[in-house]
């Protein structure tokens, strides 16, 4: 499948798109016009439609879509028919919320270790999962196959840790650290900043008169 | 101050401005060139200059910015000289990461309240919080100041939350569930979406040969 020219914003969309389709699906619905799934993604029709066709598009005029076709097309775009080997590093809270989250499973990532270096944690087991020394991690990851590691650590902790980790041969970095981590071209790197986040809603809570809010 | 014309994509990075500055604070970096702080963020310094200028620039030629008056005027406009306070509904591992989660604190974000259905964490305290029964939301909200409610929980449950948190008076909804809130335009969602960050993960790693990996 062509995916070269694909923009960055087009991709930004799909998991929107396939949340939706996914929500249409549970709901036995088979297919959808480009205006009704504009109607509820608040995207343009022409949007949808322009964004689909990057992809050879998936509508039939007249007919409009068909939600298992194009859920599952947009899931092998966005790799969802590979399974994905997890392993989680910080077995805190946050760590405990992702490994807890049944969802991704169903989406093909698989949990397959946590690391902490808190005793108290050390054992623990989350959905069948033991936390494990974070002393073991670099042996871990020469004998299993682990695609992604999720590292819910302290920021002074996260540099050292990804260096680390781009080192024993990770290919993707799920990072919840509030830094960027400068690591290898050759390792991808999805950053989720918590409290960035939170100061774009602050920003929007305090300049109310800001047009950008209505969109 | 004139925020107007600024764009999504400009706030969108002053978060990020934000949290270097604040680095460089800590380290007692006194000014910086946007040729420096561009090299730090892997932005071009002309974008840096673009974006500051939005806000009537701060630096000066051949002197660069002063950190803490930068760091303290993007502060100012992304609202953090205020204070803001925090409910969080769900006190699962996902909610009980947001309570303890002190850099929100030392901006101005005060956890005020936890609520959950779970009778077992009902009565807990979380830094010094305790977990009240959602039954008691909309008293707590009429009887206490309530900025900003943090929604981590199950996506069937959010909508209708949401809906009740916009009529009981709430202005800004930090949302966690994995779906999209149709409440009115008066409220500011700021979606976190994690199954989605994930997917665009997956993405990446599945198309690694795809150019907007190297962004």
């Amino acid at each position: 499948m062509q995916k070269k020219d694909i923009s960055k914003a087009v991709i930004n969309r799909l998991p929107r798109y396939y949340r939706y389709l996914g929500d249409l699906l549970e709901k036995d619905v088979v297919r959808i016009s480009s205006k009704e799934l504009s109607e509820k993604m608040k995207v343009t029709a022409s949007q949808i439609r322009q964004d689909l066709n990057n992809f050879g598009g998936f509508g039939q005029q007249g007919y409009g879509y068909n939600v298992e076709y194009l859920h599952s097309e947009i899931g092998k775009i966005l790799g969802l028919d590979k399974n994905y080997n997890i392993i989680i590093i910080g077995a805190g809270n946050l760590g405990q919320a992702l490994a807890n989250y049944v969802d991704f499973e169903r989406r093909g990532f698989f949990v397959k270790g946590l690391f902490d270096v808190n005793p108290r944690l050390i054992g623990v087991s989350i959905r069948g999962v033991e936390v494990m020394d974070i002393d073991t991690l670099e042996e871990f990851i020469s004998t299993n196959s682990v695609d992604i590691a999720a590292l819910t650590v302290p920021k002074t902790k996260a540099a050292q840790l990804a260096a680390d980790l781009a080192k024993w041969g990770i290919k993707g970095i799920w990072n919840f650290a509030p830094t960027d981590l400068q690591i290898p071209k050759e390792v991808t790197v999805e950053n989720v900043h918590l409290a960035e986040s939170l100061m774009k809603l602050s920003y929007r809570l305090s300049s109310k008169d800001n047009p950008e809010d209505e969109e």
